[in-house]
């Protein structure tokens, strides 16, 4: 039976209670996760980690200390586009790629208010980027390998909040690969995600409005493939996947030690570094940003 | 009567020829061009101008000194799907671009060999760029204006030639519009545009491989439409145009003084330009080139 707790207080002392998940702003994200983590819970916490890579530092410390399950929910690389994206490229469909380009994009920097959090650089550093582009940053470093360094250029052009609403990042892969990612938030939405390979290119698209509907999610998206000399694209199978119950289920089985958290720590920290290096090279018009040092100082190999 | 001239000599030396089109390997346009214009013919000559800008700028010289017609064919912006973004963004169907994503690939940097003039860095520099993104640096200043500042990554992966076949080039336009042009030479082709608009959402698709026959390449692409707070894309109709024809015509009529030339030389400049700034940012780890500066040393305001 579900019940609701009175207090976070309360909810912390509940021995029932064995998993948190935090669906809280961004900024207060650090705060309730250690707070978990020492009052011996797990913790799903909602995408991105924290809005800072300092306050994620914190995190990581919490979980090493307390050894507690630590779970991130960058759902998106469970849709069955991202997991099919994987298999071509582990399988060797796609030969060696050589570009990868994604695009997240919707209208909610035209909507913001100051009554929510969003609107606020000091709660959502990045604006678009920190809530749409960090998706991607964990998807093209799922299917591709780690980013190397980070190009990017940030703007705020049509939103009247404090953050970006156009950013565009170019990533270098350590596999020498070249990624791009493109974040409006002053624009009808999109989310896309396109392969490019000596063998195949792969395209991908997801109506985002039903991602909310996780269970069929699938059915709103496409993936076609394209083959060498050939301009025709051919749509390839997309098996249905529950991406939010694959998660949770992988969480409770987690705590239980039946299974291993895909999307722990370092992978979300990996993911909201790509964000930090990008608004740092947009600060130095555009110089690319390593991601080494940047990792090493948090700790990450 | 069509006839063949002996040599360049014959050829300049006959009064009979009013107009001369060029379409030798790159790094030899200056020379010919020149040649022509100093015999007192008007001149047209395929994308991009020249190979480098130092060629371009000998070349605009001769144009103001000899007052001679002069075009280059960035017929690409001709197309259909290019003239129709184009009428909605001067008719405010898009609102406030805020995006604008362009993509040119194809096969051929894994097929060069060393007989082709393309394998050559100083004959061909920028490879995949000069080639192909040449195209969407016309066309994406045709649509949103100048560009401003470029940041770029250049990249040498599946090619044996010299050149870069991965390359990824953000664009800051004047406007304050952001810009993304990516060319791979080692995938299967594409070509495409989006705009991203604060009204709606344009994406453009072509299947070039029916380039050469312009008459009916608009047949082999298409161009859909998303509004605001709206998935669905809605396809957009494309009159029937015929790039080459139609820009032969306007060469023939602008000899006669029935017609202006539409991408001249400075039009073409700020295309090769943009190539240009996007292998400078490159080799300085991607730091913004300013488009300005670059430009006022070579006369073009």
């Amino acid at each position: 039976m579900p019940k609701a707790a009175s207090s976070l207080e309360a909810l912390l002392a509940d021995d029932e209670i064995e998993g948190v998940i935090i669906t809280t702003p961004n900024d207060t994200h650090r705060d309730l996760i250690i707070a978990a983590l020492e009052a011996g819970k797990a913790v799903y916490t909602d995408k991105p980690i924290t809005h800072t890579l300092e306050h994620a530092l914190d995190v990581r410390e919490a979980v090493h200390r307390t050894g507690a399950v630590f779970a991130v929910g960058h759902s998106a690389r469970r849709l069955s586009g991202s997991r099919v994206m994987k298999q071509w490229i582990d399988g060797g469909g796609l030969g060696e790629v050589s570009l990868a380009e994604a695009n997240f994009s919707n209208e909610r920097g035209l909507e913001l208010t100051p009554e929510t959090w969003r609107w606020y650089a000091d709660k959502s550093p990045g604006g678009t980027f920190i809530q749409l582009g960090v998706h991607h940053a964990d998807n093209l470093q799922y299917l591709l390998g780690p980013v190397a360094r980070v190009s990017a250029h940030a703007r705020k052009l049509y939103t009247e909040s404090e953050v970006p609403d156009a950013v565009m990042a170019i990533l270098e892969f350590e596999s020498g690969a070249l990624g791009y990612i493109g974040c409006g938030w002053a624009s009808p939405g999109i989310y896309q995600i396109r392969l490019q390979g000596t063998k195949a290119n792969l395209m991908y698209d997801l109506d985002f409005t039903h991602w909310d509907e996780s269970h069929q999610a699938d059915e709103w998206s496409t993936l076609v493939s394209q083959g060498y000399r050939d301009m025709t694209r051919k749509p390839v199978a997309l098996p249905a996947t529950d991406m939010f119950r694959e998660q949770l289920d992988e969480f409770a089985l987690a705590i239980r030690g039946e299974a291993e958290v895909e999307v722990g720590i370092d992978e979300a920290i990996r993911a909201l570094a790509v964000v930090r290096a990008a608004l740092e090279s947009s600060s130095r018009g555009g110089q690319a940003v390593e991601m080494g040092p940047l990792l090493a100082g948090l700790g990450v190999a």
